[in-house]
This record gives C-alpha cells, structure tokens and sequence, in this order.
C-alpha cells in the first residue's frame, strides 16, 4: 500500500491565528515555551483555536505475543490478562493516572490469549464518575504467531485489528472526546515494536532493543539476536507499512495504527505514550505521510527504540520522566499539559484587555 | 549567620516504606521513574507515605527593583503593578495555569513601587471555587534601592520581607495547604537574581546572566557589566546569605526565603518555579543545609542561571519546557505531576492484591 495523503497537512492559517493571539497575550513573547508550541499544533489540527480540552479519553490495546515462548520478558504471557483485570478493576497505574488526569479510560481486547474476559459492571470509582473504565471486547485473534516462525498475523487479521482500533476512536470523537491518549498492554510487545522498528527504518536490531520489562544485559543480547531472525526471515519493507506489520506486529499495535489514523483524519490531536505507541505510529505515517504533524509525544521513555521511532517521526516529547512502563501512563501524565496549553489561550487577558504595558 | 540545622535531614524510614510499596505494586521496579523518586521523597519530607495532594496552594510574591532605572529589562517598572492587578482579575498565565492545575493562588505584595493597591472583591472562577485569587498587601518597601548605588534594602527589611513569606505559607498550611509552590514578579528579579547566583556561588556574572524577559545580546553584556559592578561593590560573601540578600537582592526574593524555609519546617513539599525561586532556594540552602532535599524543582527554564542554580542545590528538574516566564507558572505546571506521584502510592493494587504474577 503507497501513501493515500487523505489526511492534509496542519492548518497553517489557524496555526497563525494562534501565534498571533500567543503573542498579544500578557506575557513575553514565547515565554511559555512548549506550550505555545502545543497551542499552535492543537490549531492546526482542528482548524481553529483551542481553548479548552474538555473530554480526553485514554484507551488502552491489549494483545499478546507468541514470541514470549522464546522467553523475551522476565514475566509470563499470562500478565496480559492479568493485567486487563487489574485495569478493569481500577488498580493499575494508568487507572490512578486517568483519574489524575479527569480522562476516560477504554480498555480494548483485540487479541489476549485465553479464554475470553469476562468485563465486569462498570464502576464508577469513589467520587469520580469520569474515571469508569469501559472494556471493549474485540479480539480479533487469542495471541500472534510467533514471528520467528510464521507471521504475527495475517493480512486479513492486520486488518480487523486496524478496523478495531479506528472503531473505539471514531466512538470516542463521535461522544465527544476532544483528545486521545493511547496505550497498550501486551507481554513482549517491546520485541515485536523492535522488529517494526528495525524493519521499519533499517537501523540495525541492537539499536533498537532494549530491557522492556527488565532483561538483564544478555536477554537483551539474546532479544536483539530474535529480532534479528525474525527480520532476516520475513524481510519486511518499509515500503509495506502493513506486510511489515502482519509479519512482525502484534494485535494491539495494529489497533493502535487505527487509532492514530482514526484520531488523525477526525482532526483530534492523539497522545502518544511510550515506544509500542510510537512504532504504531511509524506505520500510520508510512500509510499517511500527514499523520506525525497530528501527534503529539506525550515522554520520551528510556527504552533506546523509543528515541529513534520519535526522531524518524520528528516528534518532540513533553516529558522525560524515565518511565518505561506503558499502558497509557506517560501519556496519561501529560494530558494537564496539554490541557493547560489550551487553556492559555482560552483564559489569559491579552495586554490590551488587561491594560498591561508592552516592550519598549 | 551561619547554618543551624533545625531543618532536620528527610525521613529515612518513611522513604523506604515508600520504595518497599512502590516495589511491591503492579508495575515492573522502577518503571515509574522520576513519578517514584517524587513518591519517595514526598514520604521522607512528610516523614509518612503521602497518598494524594488535595490542597495545592501558589504563592506569587511581588516586588519592584530599583535597578530597573538602568535598562536591564524590555519592561517598565510599571508592569510589576499591572501584572499584580491582572492577576488579581485573572487573566495572567498563572491564572490559568493554577485553575488547570485546581490550585489556590495567592498574591502578596512585598515591595511593589508606587501607590498601595487596592484589592479588588474576591471573585471565584466561574464554577471553579478553589481558582479565586487572594490578595495579601504586606508590602515592606515600595521597591528596592538601586543596587549599583546602595545596599537593595537594609537588613531589617530583609528581615521584614522574610517574615512576611513565612507567615503566608504558614496560614496557608495552617488552613490545610499540603503542597506549597512558589512564583514572583518582579521587573528587574533577574538583575538581582543574578547577582545573588554571582555572590553566593562565586561564578562570573556573565555565566549567570540571561535575557530574562527578553533583552537582545548587548542588553545582555550590559546587564552583566551592571551585575558585575554591584558585587565588586558590596562585597557579598557566601557564608552571610542573609547580608548578600540585603545587598543586591529583592523584597519578592526575601520573601521567597521565608516561605521556603516555612515549608521546609512544617515538613510541606515546596516547588520551586524558575531562575528567581531557585535563587531564593540557594539563600534559603545558605541559612539551613537540609532545605534542598524538601524542594522539588518544577523546570528548567532557558536563563543560564537557573541551570546553575538548580545544579548547586542539587536538584533535578520535573519539566523542561522551554519556559521563562516566573509568575509560578512553572510551578503549576508540574502541581498535576507530583500529584500522580502521590495517588500511584495511594491507589494502585500490589501484585498480591491483584493477583497479578509477578517476574520470574
């Protein structure tokens, strides 16, 4: 598949707009620094200025990987599941972050292995209606093949993972969500985005891989071999984001790359976390070359990929907090930011409103 | 005066039940990063496990500087009283900022020049309760002498100014505040904030001198030629912070002392915002060596001398967001941060409790 270009460029003449307006706001000019730079992109995005984020929404893509059989990650496969309850039932960490954060929280199967998980009734947390989490079941396939010896998926199943994620984003921009933040859960999901990443870019698989969730030196040495295998089996292209994808991806990323390109064609700013959301993001960007300018990287994680899949994106993160936990939860961290960015420009008095003297 | 040390060292038992929990929730060790470090410090300050921030308060402290007469900043004098009436009306970055981050603000006037100001009715934010400015007139001195000429203010208004921060952050922490972040303005505070960075580290002025609000490469030179003088002429020395305050510091600046070193007691987390507050932390570091370990630095700004600073009191920056706008804007940005900090101990699950397996 070549490059659509459905999605166009920012707009520039809100972006202006926005400038402009940052500007005669009761500040020095380009005090704020980033956010400015925030509050210039969310115009561009949604073609005119924002002033306010009023209904973010997280939603987290959960998969697992048939490569942890290789022993890829110091936990077992079944944490994925395990985990998804814990989401469902509010003790995770991008739970406390959602709630900090006043987002809604989705939480979407589209390939754990196992039986299939039972959502239990929506709870609201104490106090805080906001922080229900809703689970969508959608699983498209129990787990990936192992890409060392088949395909992580098929075309077909590449697809529907895709159609899922743009699914649960298109539902949220219809009710009202204003921002997406994205995050993933999936037990060796740090090997399929390096393969991604390697196959991606080209750049070498040692570069790539790193300790995900704690490898000590020679499993990430005998990770970064895997990958290396994988590659050199299915050859994948960056000319063919989506082969690329079924051959060494997983299902929770291929929902992600319909997320981001859901989020970018409705003109809604996306979050992205950490290092799997980035790789998922490379691939919307070989689809649609426009996708980068629509999103915003919410960390840089300390995962070495991550710095590479944001440079080849252009990308700036918000924060670098060391994290390297995914999830949602970087992202998560920097919704207020992006918020506030917004803000500034919805709420501040420019020099002329507040009778403030300007520069000599 | 030299060091007391009735600022005790942080709690040692409490930070480690804090790392003991943070190990023990459902996420791998450390993965959290910088979010874990903040937990742990939180708990060595409040000597327990702190698990929310429910009353963030923002004290912004106002004060002219008789040096401005000199050129060294694009700003008249007069903005320091008309950015203290926009805060009042809500229209300042920090406004915005403090109702994003659900904080209660308080502006104090310490030093600011001319007539006494009048404080307008307190008007909460529309629907936003806690967003209603407070206005505190405790002014000292109606701004600074001149501080190529004199000292900036005689010890017993340094003393004078202290007292005034130590007062407000105590009514607020008496009243239930349990994160205190700080923030000023001032035109000219970067001139003298300089200089206290020149004086009490020993560094050339030119290394600690920036653009503050926006002077161009030879209002730079200029400005530091300024800064250099007035510390070959007052002689500050290191070892007497509170006579290098009086000397070429500020009214703003002295009262940042004071609420630094009222938080510091009460065992109340303190963010620090950008350049000034960090050089109001150094003083504060100078009168009581275990201030640092209880201030957490919001950002890095881009004046070279917050770099410094930040350096000297060995902290690392939450934020680096390109800002240089002071006004505790800074600060605010990073309120939501902490407080993610603060809920992950207080609301994830362990791995016992979510019956989550843990690593190998």
């Amino acid at each position: 598949m070549s490059p659509t270009a459905v999605i166009p460029p920012l707009d520039a003449g809100a972006q202006a707009a926005a400038a402009d307006r940052l500007d005669r706001l009761t500040k020095p000019p380009g005090s704020l620094g980033r956010l400015e730079s925030i509050a210039v992109q969310l115009a561009g995005i949604r073609g005119e200025l924002v002033t306010s984020i009023d209904h973010p929404a997280i939603v987290v893509f959960a998969g697992d990987h048939g490569v942890t059989r290789h022993g890829v990650s110091p936990y077992p496969s079944s944490v994925t599941r395990q985990m998804v309850a814990n989401f469902l039932a509010g003790g995770a960490a991008v739970n406390a972050l959602a709630r900090a954060a006043e987002a809604e929280l989705v939480v979407v199967d589209v390939g754990v292995a196992g039986a299939p998980i039972e959502a239990p009734p929506v709870m609201p947390a104490e106090g805080v209606p906001s922080a229900a989490v809703r689970f969508v079941p959608a699983r498209v396939r129990s787990g990936t093949g192992d890409l060392l010896t088949e395909p992580a998926m098929t075309r077909a199943e590449t697809e529907a993972a895709i159609a899922v994620g743009r699914r649960v984003v298109d539902e949220l921009i219809d009710a009202g969500a204003d921002l997406i933040a994205v995050g993933e859960m999936g037990i060796g999901n740090t090997t399929a985005a390096s393969a991604l990443l390697a196959a991606l870019t080209g750049r070498e698989p040692a570069e790539v891989t790193g300790r995900g969730t704690g490898l000590d030196d020679a499993g990430v040495a005998r990770k970064a071999q895997l990958i290396a295998s994988a590659v050199r089996r299915h050859r994948p292209r960056g000319e063919d984001p989506l082969g690329t994808l079924a051959a060494v991806g997983g299902l929770e990323i291929a929902a992600l790359v319909g997320a981001i390109l859901a989020a970018a064609e409705a003109r809604v700013p996306l979050l992205l976390d950490g290092f799997i959301t980035g790789a998922g993001a490379l691939v919307a960007a070989g689809i649609e070359p426009n996708v980068p300018g629509r999103l915003i990287a919410a960390h840089r994680s300390t995962e070495p990929g991550h710095r590479i899949a944001l440079e080849s994106l252009r990308l700036e993160p918000i924060l670098e907090l060391e994290l390297r936990l995914g999830e949602g939860s970087g992202a998560a961290l920097a919704i207020p930011i992006v918020r506030a960015a917004a803000r500034i420009l919805g709420e501040m008095a420019t020099f002329e409103e507040a009778a403030v003297s300007n520069r000599d």
